[in-house]
């Protein structure tokens, strides 16, 4: 165990505003009706509109977050973006969030973690000891995605799961008599499938422009079966291990909070993995796959609707490209 | 202060093979002879050939790293790419490096943390707690970046500037009795500079192929004089501030190993802060500006050169695309 007394202080979210109905999918992708919720399962995701971006999401999201923290910006001593994608190539999208909150001259350290649909994850383990140790007493974590910059429409079954939208969480120190706190996290990547999904095109090694480089390449591609074979491989044994680690049993959670990849790998992996339904925080529909936003985005509903109560025992657990396996457990 | 206890065990380099001479560059750039001399101050600097890419690079530096440190990649927990730029959009840089050093079924962690050209600084202050608090014994950190990827031509004052390499650096915890610690850091991001140096389109706010991005918006583009002014405004009082919380003068640092921006920037700053020239690390020749790579190589070259031995009191200075201001005291 590493037990941090760290506390989820609050949460927030932002939905961009320009609704996308599954039957709004099936035309673009010239699919029969029907073809998008049997698919995806989302039912209606969100993408940018004009004006919106990775920022202005993060932004709004990091306010809220604040808001129900019952903090101000001064009180927050470092701003972490845990995407995983960026609003530019150079320089970090969390200067961005820190202008697009107009705190532009406020001077707080701000710089982006990536380890992309589990960023979040990466981001709040590793934080956490800069809260547990007293170099920072607030940090501002701020997971923010456009996915439908990046879709490739030709490739339908993964095109269907996405959406946009930004979540953000500050964390701070929890008082000794506070049960709030951070018991254990695992860690894994095994690069063996680094490219089951990627965006291949567009970073220093096919830079804008390469003659290798057609423009499929510069869009978002996935291997989901070859993913979903890996991850159901190592899944179990990872949970057995963290589990242990942890010393907790599934019975204890309250929610399990997963990384919304896909409806039916998510179905498949609660099964699995033996997580009840009510367990289980779902919210593919009406939100879709956010990449990392997806799991602070989860935990953000769970909260709202009163799924999950201070004390309440919960896991974070995703996988992501690289491939990364993740998993937290905490007392919120 | 913040005191750790942590250690900087050992550090490794690599160089790419094409070397990319002054004369070179006044050719390509359509310059008469000595103009690059003149404007760059680095002479050579190298620029991937076929076959290297950043994660290639980071692999070989890390391991060179791991050697200087008497370890193998079994000792190692976690693994973080501290680059200002990417290989992929999608997945980690981190990811990549791990499969180039032929660890793909490890499963040791591994993700990326950018703060651009301070990224290495920022990683090494962010995983020196979790080391510090025994979460990880061993942590990886790898800077590599491929500049030439992203230059611009047209603008020579900048294009002369870049070189391509990689550095690591691996950290693990001091024992007792040993004097080797991180004393304090201090880390500002003012994002009213963030656009003073950016790669513009690429990344989510204008993806590739975006009606609002010209070619140039894909390339690196640096106000450089916008920079200097701001840099120099904040610089004398951030250093003053870092000197009285680690209750140092300058005259304590053996070695300052700044981020090497460019030579004419580095040597106003180091007059402007009363830093001595022997006290100042200067690798522009022979590297050029290698972005997050350029200040855990000066360390490197520090220590190989027998400019630093272990005890000696150093400073890791810097700025970065954000704007960030980062300095660390620690004592090697």
């Amino acid at each position: 165990m590493q037990l941090r007394k760290v506390k989820i202080m609050g949460t927030g979210k932002y939905l961009p505003r320009q609704a996308v109905t599954d039957a709004q999918v099936d035309q673009r992708l010239g699919v029969k009706p029907g073809w998008a919720a049997k698919a995806g399962g989302v039912g209606t995701r969100y993408y940018v509109d004009k004006g919106e971006t990775a920022s202005t999401m993060g932004a709004a999201a990091a306010y809220s977050a604040l808001e129900a923290a019952g903090l101000t910006f001064d009180d927050i001593d470092c701003l972490v973006c845990t995407s995983g994608t960026k609003e530019q190539p150079l320089p970090s999208t969390a200067s961005f969030i820190q202008q697009a909150m107009g705190q532009e001259d406020s001077g707080i350290p701000a710089f982006d973690i990536d380890g992309t649909c589990l960023s979040f994850v990466f981001g709040l383990d590793t934080l956490s000891y800069l809260v547990a140790a007293g170099r920072y007493r607030y940090v501002l974590l701020v997971a923010t995605e456009v996915a439908s910059a990046g879709l490739d429409w030709s490739q339908k079954e993964s095109a269907v799961l996405f959406g946009d939208g930004a979540a953000a969480v500050v964390i701070g120190p929890a008082a000794a008599d506070e049960s709030s706190a951070i018991i254990h996290t695992s860690l894994h990547t095994y690069s063996k499938g680094a490219r089951y999904s990627e965006v291949a095109a567009g970073g220093t090694r096919f830079p804008h422009g390469h003659e290798q480089a057609a423009a499929p390449a510069y869009l978002f591609q996935m291997d989901g079966p070859a993913i979903f074979r890996m991850a159901s491989r190592l899944l179990p044994e990872f949970i057995e291990d963290l589990l242990t680690q942890s010393r907790t049993v599934m019975n204890d959670f309250r929610m399990v909070i997963p990384h919304q990849g896909s409806a039916m790998a998510m179905r498949l992996m609660r099964r699995k993995l033996g997580i009840e339904e009510e367990q289980f925080m779902n919210i593919t529909p009406n939100h879709g796959n956010t990449i990392a936003a997806s799991i602070p985005m989860g935990l953000h509903e769970a909260i709202v609707q009163g799924r999950i109560r201070r004390g309440d025992r919960i896991m974070l657990l995703g996988t992501a490209a690289g491939l990364s396996l993740g998993g937290m457990v905490l007392d919120y």
